[in-house]
């Protein structure tokens, strides 16, 4: 097959930027073998045009003025690394506009502007790729979009931030506190100067609403998710949460809603007649949220460490499947970028794109549960004064919200202001129940600080038979 | 969008072939709302009409007449689910001939007659799409081909014969011994009536076949792969590797050969002169094998139980990827297989396998490394005589032959006929060096059976930093 040549601009020449010309660089050759596919690195678009890079250019490559780019009708792909949504919404428009194919890891922009940038490429005839916006280098998105095509998704759930998994990994391993983690975090370079979006989930919310998009086929809205981050996680919790048998993780969670408000089996390959009616009375429900969770430690999610990503799918027909690997980084980013400009040159990106039927969002809006009808399992740990008649109260209240409890722990001796930590964990019970008792709990005389409260997320494992 | 039609047709109505009848009518809809693409099953076709079936086909659908499927041009997919060699080929040959696309699962089919059915294919301008054809449900064969597509290729381990992975988990955690294993699975139907080549290896090596020569870019021969099964596994060797760390797997490896000659870490993006070099030097030279092997208790794979797969990739940009799931069944095989149908319908699969440009196997049949030349550790036991002098006279074997000694186990007490099962682990190890090492063992007097020997198999995780 005849060699086609494909010339690629690229707009931001930082971490990954290096990546994605180091790759094509070196890789161009194998990468033709493979795919007929002649890549060529045209243009590259960065304010510094100064500092030195890990990858050496050709001379004029390197510019500062977009325009070499957008004008270059010779160019067919454009891959924005910019990040950011300001001045990156307005680059992505304006290679949409001239005609360009757009190549993104861009999941802020595409999380908050998604829909119109949706729209200017279908004006434009053009197409999106984003498969490095989650997950880094696991091919996720073509995972859903083009393996699990024939199942309803019905569940998936991600640990797709590697900065808050290297740090609840060491506070769980080296029994270190949030602030010590995260400081020893950005010293190794795994969390930014400012982690803000990683530790409070807003970047896992991102992430999300790109993937729940997909698996679910809506619009979605980042307001359609609920975000906690792990910013309050205490080493102590991640302790008691252990010896009950959890592993602490920030989970992305996106699941139909009857099975949220099961929370239990997801029925995999149930063909009986009432599963099937729940699932179709209740199929448009759809439960969003990223939390910091306690899974079962034999669950598959709790071995993934450090600073790596997984996540698990549901399907109606497939059952469970697991994507592994690395979350983000120079390379791994890279390999999904160049994945994307091998798509898109090839033409199947723009089918895929074509054929990516969201329902729109303002049909859709209605249809999101709200945190407060969740019904999940729920871990409490309260400071209560060493007294008589302590477990009584906190049980009174707990009864009265109609709150049944599956598990407790509380140790001997006394912790500061003569205190005990007292750990309760809850029966499926529904979120708006729990948020009332610990606002009871908090009044009580016996309680010292204010509760905490961490959702146990009971992941089901796709088990024999 | 408008809807677009596509007609299909399936040859063999067995389980899977019911499995993708079941999804193709039931999800129609859902499907049509993903991609714009309403689904029909036109025409089935199997010798046996009257069985009746988990699914019920509209009247006037299922024939045992090919013709009608042939002959009937509005059909443009067909769906090959008959399994084995022979006649499945015909099949598959007359459906391209008639101007279809082929869809299959037919794993043995593709590796034996591969390249003459991909030649056929590409004389006719059709093409064949088998996601379905490795690890069931899991979309390993797009991963690779697409979502890895930046990346060379350096190593693969999968576990990917359910069967295997389900008799040697149940050896594992209920002790049992292989034909009480074997039987049970039977029972439970994880293993068929004939499970040959299920545990002699050969299905794994159909599915290596497959994987790797999509993952390294060449026509593989079925004789390119090194092949032992599981059939005279002792339950004994599980438990003395279990003492020692390891768990026992079958896998399916490919690796370049620079790896498998030194069996360690990958060099995951290692940019050093010296690993860059040792990696051009070599790069051609590719080891292809399926056989028992130890790996570390905390390896990944290792908790990949039952009968599910599991397939570790290491690229050289996105480092390891890991995808598990079900590898067989009825409805995860028949969602890869309906996924299939949707990337043909949509023109994808067509382009990805126009530019599958593998090299020919008869430039490329010098290049895989032959089984002597392996470097890998080993674990060796021996039934010998319990009298004194046994552990210097199999040192001494061993030093001739300058294999050195990892670890080593006895347990204190006897065996039949006064004999004590002595255990050693070595250090990495020419092939050809213990072959020739167990041949001396066995002339010993003081060593009662046969040898036993397993590879140890050390897979990197790949780790922080």
């Amino acid at each position: 097959m005849a060699e086609k040549k494909v010339k690629v601009g690229l707009v931001g020449f930082g971490t990954v930027g290096c990546g994605v010309a180091k790759l094509i660089t070196e890789e161009a050759d194998a990468i033709a073998a493979k795919t007929s596919l002649r890549l060529e690195l045209a243009c590259v678009v960065d304010i510094d045009t100064q500092s030195p890079r890990l990858v050496k250019l050709a001379d004029g490559i390197l510019t500062n003025d977009i325009n070499r780019l957008l004008d270059d009708d010779t160019i067919q792909i454009g891959v924005e690394l910019v990040g950011g949504t300001d001045a990156a919404k307005q680059i992505q428009l304006k290679l949409l506009e001239a005609g360009k194919d757009v190549v993104t890891a861009n999941k802020a922009l595409l999380a908050e502007y998604g829909n119109e940038l949706m729209h200017c490429a279908h004006k434009n005839g053009r197409c999106i790729a984003f498969e490095a916006s989650c997950a880094g280098g696991i091919p996720i998105i073509s995972g859903i979009r083009t393996g699990l095509a024939a199942n309803e998704i019905r569940a998936m759930y991600g640990i797709v931030n590697g900065t808050c998994n290297y740090i609840l990994s060491n506070m769980t391993s080296k029994n270190e506190d949030f602030p010590e983690a995260l400081s020893q975090a950005q010293k190794l370079g795994y969390a930014e100067a400012d982690p803000t979006l990683d530790i409070n989930g807003g970047d896992s919310a991102h992430k999300l609403a790109i993937l729940a998009s997909i698996a679910f086929g809506y619009e979605i809205a980042l307001d359609d998710i609920f975000v906690e981050g792990i910013e309050s996680i205490s080493k102590d919790d991640i302790c008691y949460g252990g010896e009950m048998g959890y592993c602490l993780k920030l989970l992305a969670i996106g699941q139909k809603a009857s099975l949220a408000a099961r929370d239990s089996s997801h029925g995999l390959q149930s063909t009986s007649h009432e599963a099937r009616v729940t699932r179709h009375e209740a199929r448009e429900k759809i439960s969003l949220r990223v939390h910091p969770s306690f899974i079962a430690k034999d669950n598959r999610l709790a071995s993934v460490d450090g600073s790596f990503n997984a996540v698990s799918i549901f399907g109606s027909a497939v059952g469970q499947v697991m994507y592994y690997g690395r979350g983000a980084g120079m390379m791994p980013t890279a390999s999904a970028i160049v994945a994307d400009i091998i798509d898109v040159a090839l033409g199947n990106s723009a089918t895929t794109f074509r054929h990516l039927c969201l329902k729109p969002r303002n049909q859709t809006a209605a249809l999101i549960e709200k945190i407060d009808n969740l019904v999940t399992r729920f871990y409490i740990r309260l400071m209560a004064k060493d007294q008589p008649g302590v477990f009584a109260q906190v049980g009174k209240v707990l009864a009265e919200n109609a709150i049944s409890i599956s598990g407790a722990l509380q140790h001997e001796g006394q912790g500061p202001d003569n205190t005990v930590p007292v750990v309760v964990t809850t029966h499926p019970t529904r979120q708006s129940k729990v948020t009332a008792a610990l606002e009871n709990l908090d009044k009580l005389d016996t309680i010292c600080s204010r509760p905490v409260c961490i959702r146990i997320v009971d992941i089901p494992e796709d088990k024999e038979g």
